[in-house]
């Protein structure tokens, strides 16, 4: 597809276990079905092939800017940012792009 | 599809010049084309969206974690890190997960 695509990585606090990262990315995996501006989804935890490596991803494409717009102020996902993504955040980087 | 996805987002040196991301953002789409391992590619410039946001993206999807490997390896990508990724990277994440 073409359009609009929101990459972002997360480097997690210290003592961050496996669960929490897997009931995150079930939370996540689930917002399709609540926003439907979303076109495709991915979330994973990194896999461990390279040490510098952050420690989990998003990527989420949209038609266009609006509509990651309407997933980004969307309350199903800050709901989910503030109970889940923001107490165990140490580093986040991300980018939004035309593709 | 499935298959291993590779994430990275770079953050550049002061100073660094659309001309000369549109410049790397060519080079690195010709990548596909000497690296069959590479089963889709996107590369952007960040939209300017969320101010806190990284300068630059690449999502690259593989059959596999030993095709992702192909490709970091690989020379013609080599080169393309070596000559015009790393003099101009501040800060760089990146994560590699199934999906």
């Amino acid at each position: 597809m073409s359009g609009f695509r929101h990459v972002v990585v997360f480097r997690w606090n210290e003592g961050t276990t496996v669960e929490q990262q897997e009931d995150l990315a079930r939370r996540l995996r689930a917002l399709p079905d609540a926003i439907p501006e979303i076109a495709a989804y991915s979330v994973g935890l990194d896999a461990g092939v390279n040490a510098t490596s952050y420690d989990f991803a998003v990527v989420a494409d949209f038609a266009d800017r609006d509509a990651y717009l309407v997933y980004r102020d969307h309350p199903a996902h800050r709901a989910v940012l503030d109970e889940f993504v923001a107490p165990i955040t140490k580093d986040r980087a991300a980018v939004q792009y035309a593709f």
